[in-house]
């Protein structure tokens, strides 16, 4: 048998000291990445295995978070989410944490699935996805001092708790910005239906651009339910109400029914999505896209600030989209 | 406080006998579908929370099944294991299981969080993804009577432990024998590097059903790394060398490169994917398409048959795929 494989052997290996290999395991968020690298990779060479259970009474901490997979859907919009995923499973990894999935079709059975997760497994902490007015899944969680944090803000109260958001309006304002350069002006917006945070706040960085722009946006939007197929009625009806020459659309699946309606149509009308999914990049779709995988690791550090009780971390994060161009716009 | 919950206030609730709510929580895939169903309606509606504590005691499980997320990659051919991962979350759910997840660069790496894995959490079991010849890691899992089952073929040994697979060469066969009856004769092949399982699988399926139409293969199939530039470039070259009337493709990836290289061709040239990925869906691309929702629910049957010492479970499962046939084949 090997001779056994300490803190200290891992130290020498990696070149830093025993503390910092103490911090890569306990609070690996405050150590360069750099010098994590180095330290995980010499733990993994040399098979070092921390003993989770005396490390669990240590720090009383199972290192396990929980975080919802979407239920199956188009494998279009769902795609941000499992990108997301990724990118969370990679950077928990890193800080040492795995990740505990769960499934729920509304809120009411997501909060029995809480209430279930919390019963059954020491969980440290959860990851929400998607945010919404009056969201009845983080005020359970607040309420019962489990610690949380979400991508997607707390649309009532942007000081209720920690997360990390991508700033939709300023994706949608740097797409109508490019088709204004571009010499468009009536320029319209495919959209949710109204009073959903994300969809307002996609749908303002339009308005605000066109207004900044000296252009009126009233009668230029259109709102409905997500899916291609609505997303082509509805360009259907902009085309032979206010015949667009442009449109910035909240989703992907949206401006693919858009492109669907403007088939034929000359000169063609410009189109932009939102979320830069593979299947805009596969057809040519100009879209916004999300620093996913940004937000998957923030969401990570919050959560370790949160578990240290370092109350120096900042506890929101407001991530800025870029302007995926291509043959569309 | 309310009268506690008990299994015989869920079994009266569900109308079904104590035994019944017993094995919904303990062996549901002895449960018929519609009756699990109502059981777990009455689990949620009555806020039941099996002490886990206890039940881990009895059946010596944590109900706790690790599975890999694969790192981000093109979000088209990954898109395949998000939409099998969904699946399991889903139905491991269902079967009373969560499933941990992990994520891995190369072997090594994963056999090294195999370890880390069983030396933190009380796990269950393994689900794997993607297997080929001389596969490491289920080697390691076999050599500590770890309890696992792949997504894909042991392709060494097909007792070697249990799986469950889709018959890739069926898919590709079928995708053929549609050219066929179409008046095709020059279908080629674009496929992986000889010596993948799985790569071999789908090429023989296309060999064998021109072989069995009279019709000699030889010359007609290209190989290369998955990827949508490397499908055009092989295309390219099948175009001016063989001159195909058809093409069926290994995967969505290269299928979509041949439709880039095809362009401008006429008459046109058919093309069928594999994979029905959602950007084969959006494109119109004809493709092969995998069950993975049943794949999953496969996966989680043959973990609880194996977990349960049920040796009257069939090990093996192939799954036939079905053609989604659209305006490219």
């Amino acid at each position: 048998m090997a001779e056994k494989v300490t803190i200290a052997t891992v130290a020498r290996h990696a070149r830093v000291s025993r503390q910092t290999v103490s911090n890569v395991l306990n609070a690996p968020h405050i150590v360069r990445e750099e010098t994590r690298l180095r330290v995980q990779d010499a733990i993994r060479a040399l098979g070092y295995r921390a003993n989770q259970a005396a490390r669990q009474m240590r720090t009383g901490r199972s290192r396990l978070i929980a975080a919802r997979i979407e239920p199956t859907r188009d494998g279009i919009n769902g795609s941000v989410l499992d990108r997301f995923l990724h990118g969370l499973t990679e950077t928990a990894d890193a800080a040492g944490y795995r990740v505990l999935l769960y499934t729920a079709t509304d809120d009411e059975r997501e909060i029995a699935t809480y209430d279930d997760l919390l019963g059954t497994y020491e969980l440290d902490a959860f990851v929400l996805v998607g945010t919404k007015y009056g969201d009845p899944r983080t005020a359970w969680l607040a309420g019962r001092d489990v610690p949380f944090v979400t991508f997607g803000r707390p649309w009532d109260a942007l000081d209720a708790h920690p997360w990390v958001d991508v700033d939709g309006a300023a994706g949608t304002a740097q797409a109508t910005r490019h088709l204004l350069a571009s010499g468009h002006r009536r320029i319209a917006f495919l959209g949710w239906p109204l009073g959903s945070g994300v969809g307002d706040d996609r749908r303002a960085g339009w308005r605000d651009a066109l207004r900044a722009a000296g252009i009126d946006p009233t009668g230029l939007h259109r709102e409905t339910e997500d899916g291609i197929a609505e997303g082509e009625r509805l360009m259907r009806d902009l085309l032979v109400t206010v015949a667009p020459t442009a449109v910035v659309c909240a989703s992907d699946s949206l401006a693919l029914g858009a492109l669907q309606a403007i088939r034929g149509v000359d000169p063609p009308v410009s189109v932009i999505g939102f979320d830069d999914t593979p299947v805009a990049a596969a057809v040519g779709l100009a879209s916004v896209s999300q620093p996913l995988g940004e937000a998957a690791a923030r969401c990570v550090d919050l959560l370790t600030g949160v578990l240290d009780g370092n109350h120096e971390t900042p506890t929101h994060v407001l991530l800025q989209p870029a302007l995926a161009l291509r043959h569309t716009a």
